[in-house]
């Protein structure tokens, strides 16, 4: 009897280790998510104007309120180094995670955003916009 | 007696109260420290050959090892809707998270990034980078 106790409890173990392993899987998955970066730089139409740029920084704000944006970063041009490669001519910048294709579409139609673009596009003379994702 | 106990006590909550205070500084500043985004995005030499974009790829997966970098996202054009101010030119991504300047420049330095350059820097074109602080 005390070998096959025995016997049970190291086929109970292994089962366990594959219920563990079974366990593990959602947060592999989870680690593995695919991240969409959007990244849109915006050139002002009066570059001088320091009440557009803060009228431009506050309708960014405004998006903060949307959920499907997992983090959002909004930007003016840091003072790193100058080099050729480093474009330092935008005036704003906004930086945002989204977990795939499907809660950027719903960013770019929420109502919070077609207000953004009705209130603030008039500031704007160029808009450039980097979409990536996790390779 | 029993006044001065409650005076006594009375001084302590308020002797607690600025000691609370002091404690949750650090905090606060922890969350108002401004994000340096650093955002590099390459086109290749040879845009057909997905033996350079995969070279590249792996080139930008050392730079995990630099500490001074936040977090770091390596990706390349998402599906995302064709617009007029989409660029989807370029072939690879680079968005890095820095805790300011300072750690910028240690990475620029860094000697797993001057290997990287050094290794991969034949594969591409065009680089564009775009510095941008938290406003």
């Amino acid at each position: 009897m005390k070998t096959q106790n025995r016997r049970t409890f190291v086929a109970s173990a292994a089962a366990l280790g594959v219920s563990a392993a079974a366990t593990a899987m959602p947060i592999m998955e989870k680690k593995e998510k695919k991240i969409l970066v959007h990244h849109a730089l915006f050139w002002l139409k009066n570059p001088e104007s320091k009440e557009d740029l803060a009228k431009l920084l506050a309708g960014l704000q405004t998006l903060r309120k949307i959920e499907a944006i997992k983090e959002l970063h909004i930007g003016v041009p840091a003072s790193t180094e100058k080099r050729d490669v480093v474009d330092t001519s935008y005036h704003a910048s906004e930086v945002m995670f989204f977990d795939g294709l499907e809660d950027q579409k719903i960013y770019q139609d929420h109502a919070i955003h077609q207000k953004f673009i009705a209130d603030c596009s008039h500031l704007w003379e160029r808009v450039i916009v980097y979409d990536s994702i996790d390779s």
